[in-house]
């Protein structure tokens, strides 16, 4: 199945916005078996959109098309899809009372905006896919043996549209082979350096394929093979994956999309141990990652987010004269944070993090990018000691993902 | 000028990697006012990639072609552009003595690999780009009166060329014109209700022309105009932008890519109010936003992550009996929230934020997505009540985005 892409907006071409959209569907097609063989990307301009449109139907099977869907005069796909395909727009009215509900219930409007009614309009012939983060529904349609997709540009309703729905749909009209992929993710480990462990299975494989990808701290290894079932893929990958088991294992921490956090709170509620938090650098950037996770709520019992001496004096009881001899970003300041924090709040385990983000409060011997952190537990306290380069969000970033590598790391 | 752009690489069609190099050209053709009206991406193929560059050339004044520049066989944009345009590929001899005197002096090799004999290839007519980073050198073509130029796909020869020559060559071949854009960020309203506000001057108005884009809970409404210089369009852009600023100052904090965090904290700074903060429902991402502001702590205190009740009763002394009698989620908590914080860390203001971020945990009287916000300030406490409906990760990112708002709008 050849599959094409339309990516339309005018920003998207005014180099203000990166097209995340495109990788996300390029990426999940790939994983479904379908090819993308163009993508092209248009403004909103009734004209344009039609002719990219009408060329990507000549030489393709699918296409799909983001964004142009919203209320405005400027969102086109439906006039598009009706003018290239010859079908007429159609109010839908399920959608146009649902959109009205979902106004009335949001803003307590009686009315939507009549702009809005817009969106329940699709071609004849069309199939509703529903979105159900938003209000902007997508929909279907065959024309002449081929398939037109239109999806939202909102990048997280377009995610959530394609999961639901658009994959199982791809799946219905493809070509029975599968392809099955798996993800192994790791932390604390760079990407050349996984790349040395693994070198001879990196280039040896073929079915699984392996690759790997680093963001933002964490390494991601892929798994692909090409099969009949997805069972008979699994079992494909089943003894791959068990040699890079056994020669990663203090840095595998998770499959797929599970996130360092959810593997951390995952343990932490299934071994009924609580958590307190003392931050510093990460100003609550741990504390945020862990309460993405739902039901957080029970093992994280508090945090404190200490950025003055004065707040990790008060509400962690570090002493004063640890401060004036080791500084606020040391391993005693730190040790004492994790225990103050395990102590107050009465839980099993305090997490800590100090240290300096920058760009600026850095100085020879503590430079930015110098971190400590430290776990106290009920047997004992761990400080481990870093220092990276980078800028401020990504000091903060790789500080909060080291110390919930340590949770792991330490209570798995 | 009516410009194009053809993205060349099996890798962009597989979703593994994120095509900046067509952001990066795309932002900086419309600087020198060349209109990018088409971008198209086509993998390794000589039939696909000839295909497209024939209906670019058929459509656009200027195609700029990335990728396909190196020395393997899957490199084939100098082929596709020979064959498209009927010049033959022609061996440039200087370029051929740059090559091999880059490989004698990078590898200390007397001779280069013969693969890399083809990146001296360029089709008839060519004139060549220069690359100062790198190996593979790009070229410019004039055909029939349009203009197509190739440049290499790794990004950082890609930047360097365009800045080094393509710019220069394309205000030469260009108008004279120039676009000058203005962004002006608002919070607090939805993409549709700003548009409402502003509807006779987001459709009259031509030249600055005015676009809105919603993303995560902010707006950013877009003014581009066109001039004979950066001041000229300035001075265009002044009367809109003060009509606009009349009607939305509830909602407008700031310009281009400003932060309402960054606006925040520029004025808590400049007034010299400190803050502490207390987190239930955001868990720490108000924290983590202000602390991603440098300096930040000028400002921010310390901020309390106060999960459970018992939390909210030892930290902030919020009475047993508010909770009892109201619930954690309730105006009156939050209420204590941040007067406690205020109170307890003696800042100037104190920001609480507690509601029910789902998926569990709501009722039929406090729905997942119902979010107090308080701020306590020396004079009086404000409580908003709030009700969003949407994922986790959107509630949490929606409550910190109006707790943000609150103190910008209470101080500005």
């Amino acid at each position: 199945m050849r599959a094409e892409l339309v990516m339309v907006g005018t920003e998207l071409l005014l180099g203000e916005i990166v097209d995340t959209n495109a990788t996300f569907l390029a990426g999940h097609l790939a994983d479904l078996g379908v090819d993308v063989f163009f993508k092209s990307t248009v403004g909103d301009n009734l004209d344009r959109v039609s002719g990219v449109l009408a060329d990507a139907l000549r030489r393709s099977d699918v296409v799909i098309m983001s964004g142009g869907l919203g209320p405005t005069d400027d969102d086109l796909t439906r006039e598009v899809v009706s003018k290239v395909t010859g079908r007429p727009l159609q109010e839908h009215k399920a959608v146009l009372a649902e959109l009205q509900q979902w106004f009335a219930e949001r803003h307590g409007q009686s009315s939507m905006p009549e702009h809005n009614r817009k969106q329940a309009l699709f071609p004849e012939g069309s199939r509703v896919i529903p979105n159900p983060v938003g209000t902007a529904p997508g929909f279907w349609l065959e024309t002449d043996g081929k398939l037109v997709i239109a999806l939202p540009g909102v990048s997280y309703e377009l995610k959530a549209m394609f999961n639901a729905t658009v994959a199982s749909l791809l799946l219905a009209k493809g070509s029975g082979q599968v392809l099955v992929t798996k993800n192994l993710q790791f932390a604390g480990i760079g990407e050349s350096s996984l790349e040395e462990m693994l070198t001879d299975l990196l280039s040896e494989q073929t079915n699984p394929t392996l690759a790997l990808y680093a963001s933002a701290g964490t390494v991601r290894l892929r798994m692909a093979v090409k099969a009949e079932s997805q069972r008979a893929g699994l079992e494909l990958m089943a003894p791959v994956e068990a040699e890079i088991r056994s020669r990663t294992k203090d840095y595998l921490y998770g499959t797929d999309t599970q996130s360092l956090e959810e593997v951390v709170a995952e343990i932490l509620l299934e071994k009924q141990l609580t958590l307190a938090i003392a931050e510093s650098c990460t100003g609550g950037l741990v504390g945020h990652r862990l309460t993405n996770v739902p039901g957080s709520s029970g093992f994280l019992d508090r945090g404190y987010i200490v950025y003055s001496n004065r707040a990790k004096v008060d509400e962690l009881g570090v002493q004063q004269a640890t401060l004036d001899r080791f500084g606020a970003v040391s391993s005693e300041t730190a040790k004492e944070m994790a225990e103050g924090a395990r102590l107050k709040a009465k839980s099993d385990l305090g997490l800590a993090i100090t240290g300096i983000a920058g760009p600026g409060g850095g100085t020879e011997t503590k430079p930015v990018g110098l971190v400590y952190i430290s776990l106290a537990s009920p047997g004992d306290t761990i400080v481990q000691r870093h220092n990276w380069k980078g800028t401020r969000e990504q000091i903060k970033n790789r500080a909060a993902l080291m110390a919930l590598r340590l949770l792991w790391l330490t209570n798995r």
